[in-house]
């Protein structure tokens, strides 16, 4: 399926994206808002992290509902680790945002992406909700796309068309964060719509579908923020028929592809990443054993540390495979880097080093391990660790 | 107990450490022998690494008997991932250093660290052991402390002196490693030597209950070597009377602060750290909840650089801790880093930010996080991640 990365128009969705004041940027947007033109059926999933931010708890109460007509979302202020005084500032967000808007507060679901432990400032959220409301077109994707960046190098858009039951349905999407993580305790934001008309039932069987080989295939350090929020909303601007079980496999692939997209990007554009890894085990005795070989193998800063210098560097790779718990037997596996087999039969292949050593300078590249002890495959996105993660980590102090 | 790092005289026990040229670096120490008088009472524990290098298989096989004569370790190279050709040289080194100190192969362990995928050469390690054995003196633990080093700056040793049973009871031990890990996929080795007169059950009854507040309460980076062994051998010549169980306990105790000493020494010198951290949970619900809490932050690569920078930062370590899969309230927990309170009530305590952040500037501080739901504690000992570990491990090409 082809996948667009510039911004999109979806039937039944404005944007605007605007600068309220609350990064310490000067005129940097951080006020975004996504309206539908009606309230839509949606659905969306949140991080598994046991501490979770203020605008969590409000979007977990306002999804119940399985519809939405709106979603705000700051950037420069997390709203996590702040108590009651933090969801009542997410609420009054809603509030604020429902009335410019026209709608209830209910439904509207607040974002929050910056440091934490701080408030940010009410007033200025207010007036920068007023300006974006006068923003909202169909065109202003990028505009939400900018306005919810934290340390993201470049805004994170994507896009598929589809035919399903008689109309051309768009799914495009948003997101932001470098993988799980960020310097200020921020945020994995992603936010689909799409002018298909299907029901919040059927986009979230959808967006589940789509989860396991897009945003939870990915990884940058392994940590998982509080705020991690995925939305998927749909107007039915589109009017196709009641979709059919082969329509709803179209539209499912669609938002998959839009999701893996996002999900790539994030890794892409992770934290000091100077390159894109995919880690493939197969041949593994479980899927649970091969996804937390290949997991064990994206996470390790040993691996990771070897990738930004181009070191194929088998020990390390095999290490974080057995220590993984998976079910290993050395002289079985099978393991090529950036396409060079470098490891079989339970031995290293001296001679090929130099060759897969030259081939991971490339900006992308994979490490394949076949287990050989059955059938069972994993695939994580991973990035490198290179000294730009330990200067935009530690060089920022509270 | 006062532990003392200074190298120790243990009755029984020869050492000694030289140049066989298995390392690159000309004249560096690369061959120590541990050699007992007689046969003597002995237990060990292992990597739980489903890839286990070849010594490990050898050590397995001969410590089964519960009692050894001696050790031989070579750094410069690992002898992992070299399948039976790997199996036959761990092998044939027992049965050279045997030959030389004049007792069964059986009695012999091998032990190796260093690059992974080669094998060393016999003829070179042959030469090497014997002249090891001439130079064996009751004086010469620090000499094969520097053989078995590999990224360490400084030799370990740490060893104490318990009264038991009548006599005075020296418990020594050595270490190296960075942690779980080192460039060239080597190792944690420690060796422990006593004169007590104690059976290979109760060595076996000390090391265990020994390990959970030493060896398995560190991390450098949370990957885990194939090569880790630690060996406990004891050589009886102290002459105590059969130990009471008051004396066991005593036993017990030197034993774990030699190994407390020698895990703590393996963290502060790890890979690039400027920070030696121990991370305390309590409150916890239960002891695998504290465990996994306090592991989870110090693993974290996010929390491991904000300590680098000296950022006392709050949302990281609950990000961290909230994120293990324990159960954590932000509301009811409070966190303390460097003795400052900076987190209690659901709120971060701006204000203390700054004085926390200037008692990071030491060499080593606590993080206390007390979870306020439960009993449960758990200590591990971690480093900060700097900009020299990315260099020692990405500069390094196979």
């Amino acid at each position: 399926m082809r996948v667009n990365a510039e911004p999109a128009v979806v039937r039944g969705f404005r944007f605007s994206g605007v600068s309220a004041g609350l990064k310490k940027a000067a005129g940097a947007k951080d006020l975004g808002l996504i309206v539908a033109d009606a309230p839509s059926p949606a659905t969306a999933v949140f991080s598994a992290n046991h501490v979770k931010a203020a605008p969590i708890y409000v979007t977990m109460d306002h999804i119940r509902s399985g519809r939405l007509q709106a979603v705000v979302a700051n950037s420069g202020c997390a709203n996590s680790f702040t108590g009651k005084p933090g969801l009542k500032l997410a609420k009054d967000s809603c509030a604020i945002a429902a009335k410019e808007i026209g709608c209830e507060a209910k439904l509207v679901v607040p974002s929050s992406t910056g440091v934490i432990g701080h408030l940010y400032d009410l007033e200025k959220f207010a007036v920068g909700v007023r300006e974006a409301a006068k923003e909202l077109r169909p065109e202003g994707m990028e505009d939400f796309a900018r306005a919810i960046m934290t340390t993201d190098t470049r805004p994170k858009i994507a896009s598929v068309k589809i035919r399903m039951a008689g109309a051309e349905v768009t799914i495009a999407g948003v997101a932001k964060g470098a993988g799980m993580i960020s310097p200020k305790m921020a945020t994995m934001l992603a936010y689909l719509v799409t002018d298909a008309a299907v029901s919040s039932t059927q986009l979230k069987a959808a967006l589940k579908a789509a989860l396991p080989n897009s945003f939870n295939a990915i990884t940058v350090d392994g940590d998982m923020s509080t705020n991690d929020t995925v939305i998927l909303m749909a107007s039915g601007a589109a009017g196709n028929r009641t979709p059919s079980r082969k329509d709803l496999d179209a539209f499912n692939q669609g938002v998959e592809a839009v999701s893996a997209a996002l999900a790539r990007e994030l890794v892409y554009d992770g934290e000091g990443a100077t390159k894109l890894v995919t880690v493939e085990v197969k041949g593994a005795k479980s899927s649970a054993d091969a996804e937390r070989c290949a997991r064990q193998i994206a996470n390790s800063p040993l691996v990771k540390t070897a990738f930004f210098g181009n070191d194929p560097n088998v020990g390390r790779i095999l290490m974080a495979a057995g220590s993984s718990g998976a079910k290993v037997e050395s002289d079985r596996l099978v393991l090529a880097i950036a396409g060079v087999k470098v490891a079989a039969r339970g031995a290293l292949l001296v001679d090929a080093l130099p060759a897969a050593a030259e081939k991971m300078r490339g900006r992308e590249f994979k490490v394949n391990l076949d287990l050989k002890l059955g059938s069972a495959t994993a695939t994580i996105l991973t990035c490198d660790l290179s000294y730009d993660y330990v200067k935009i980590n530690a060089e920022y102090t509270t």
